[in-house]
């Protein structure tokens, strides 16, 4: 059975949420869970230690510590020691909801990097009008980006989309201030052209609309423009049910007709949201590493176990190594 | 009574668009309009000329051209000609739907700059959670930019927020993929540090969820960050309507509810629309500018017009100069 390792002690939740949702995947026999962090304050916690185990370390990084300054001084966190017992093949991938600063930091320093791959990915699913996800990356792993980070983000995408999200020919797009080739800036520029020799299916520049519209599959951006759109969408759609909240409850016909309309407001509800689709990948480490959101649930832990079993069952970072080895070789071929 | 000129060849519901929504505020006596375009084509469409005067040209720039190629070769077209009659005083503010980048280009060219900007911004009101409306700069008006644009955008966005937005301390903001001052990129770093010393009610770097949550008054990025932002935000506001829509045809009970509720739906519809605001202002032009949304109708250009005269009622270019000048004032004394 696949094992998984969870940082116990990370999230804003943290230790119960998480705890909470380790043991829901243990129990539902989804993987076998190993649990880092304290003993003393996660094992009370815990009603049902079927197929879950706890690995202690008193040490934890807060959530708002420097990741230079956690990567320097503890080493011995609970979020470095499940890194650890990955490399060490004791678990085939690690859950965490905490510092994603240090465990980006930590993933890339303990598991090390695939080769070819400069710098690690963030990648996020995006709901669409339609029922495919979209996959922005970078959402916040590398701020300050060079094209050749771009190509690399897109080969990791594609071969993410093909076999995560079984899409025969992702549509790839490089996010842009319109779609025109007179757009853009130096970087997705440089990118662009770039691209077009890459041998993926490459669309040319996509708007911040084009998102959540489903005209493409993959996305790429810098880690600094990924992040801030991934969270004006979060924000907006926040903003919209908070509104229609605040409306419903003035009035009885508001609350007659929010009666009715439940089901699809749950619906919706879960469409926009992150937590439904288990958290968000860190391409480019030699493992498999989920990071999910600082404000996981119970539920949101669960899922991303859910997602990050689906990523060591299909091979992914094999996958990976392979396109960034072909990608290597074909440049190769092109400098003779 | 205040004059204002609108290309009435620019949209891509024009001329019918801009005609009627031109008719709509000159009939209702909000200000005198001036319509620039090919007057066999507009005429027609006149039914109330009352208050509405037609100044001819038959070359106008097209939705897709570039604006270089604009700039070089159609000094003639509906927009340049509706910024000289500015110029030369006739009107007090143009209205423009067409290409964004041509009337950008063309306000700087023919109306030139106020002293010390040395690029202009578009401006864009966000809805929040709370009633106040946040403003984003630059929302597309210059891509590539550096910290002393982001300070002039800083002066301009205080200006606008105190005289337009009715605000006492506006809360400026640097828009960055985090709230600490370890994130951001090399531009947000440089600027955070101009602008602690910028004697604005600076609050530090804000995320992107932060636009739509009423956490900050004026968000500061450049235009490519900012134009993502915005079209994210409508990208994703439009999904959950269509998701919706689709989920209440399926069933009576959804038909019903939807009934209920059809004035909350209304007025949320209306809080996420972009045209209820009436546009953007380019702020750093000598001048009042308004840029609409290319897929604006006739109300959205009658509320452009509106925002326009209020532009020029309240003096906003007068108080932007003075907000420059003392800048420039300050950074002198310090430098002695």
């Amino acid at each position: 059975m696949i094992r998984i390792a969870v940082d116990g002690m990370g999230g804003d939740f943290a230790p119960q949420a998480i705890v909470r949702g380790a043991e829901a995947a243990s129990a539902e026999g989804i993987a076998e869970i190993v649990l880092v962090g304290d003993k003393a304050v996660m094992k009370p916690l815990v009603h049902n230690s079927k197929g879950l185990e706890i690995v202690h370390t008193p040490v934890y990084v807060e959530m708002n510590e420097s990741p230079s300054n956690a990567l320097r001084k503890k080493k011995d966190s609970s979020i470095n020691k499940a890194f650890e017992l990955h490399k060490n093949g004791d678990v085939q991938a690690v859950v965490s909801a905490g510092n994603s600063g240090a465990t980006m930091a930590f993933a890339a320093f303990t598991l090390g990097r695939i080769a070819g791959v400069d710098r690690p990915a963030i990648a996020v699913l995006h709901p669409t009008i339609s029922d495919r996800l979209s996959i922005l990356l970078d959402a916040g792993g590398t701020v300050d980006c060079k094209p050749t980070n771009f190509v690399q983000f897109a080969l990791m995408g594609d071969a993410f989309a093909r076999l995560v999200q079984g899409m025969d020919s992702p549509r790839i797009g490089i996010l842009s201030n319109g779609e025109e080739e007179t757009k853009g800036n130096e970087l997705t520029r440089d990118s662009h052209a770039l691209f077009k020799e890459l041998g993926v299916n490459y669309i040319g520049y996509v708007e911040g609309g084009d998102i959540p519209n489903g005209k493409v599959d993959v996305i790429i951006t810098d880690g600094f423009v990924g992040n801030i759109a991934l969270k004006v969408s979060e924000g907006v759609a926040e903003m919209l049910f908070e509104f229609f909240k605040k409306h419903v409850e003035k009035s009885l016909k508001g609350k007659i007709g929010y009666f009715l309309l439940k089901d699809i407001f749950k619906a919706l509800r879960k469409k926009a949201d992150y937590a439904e689709h288990g958290g968000m990948p860190l391409l480019g480490v030699d493992g498999v590493c989920i990071i999910c959101h600082g404000k996981s649930n119970e539920r949101a832990i669960r899922n991303a176990i859910v997602f990050a079993k689906s990523f060591v069952e299909k091979n992914l970072n094999d996958s990976m190594k392979e396109a960034m080895q072909c990608h290597q070789s074909l440049q190769k071929i092109k400098e003779i």
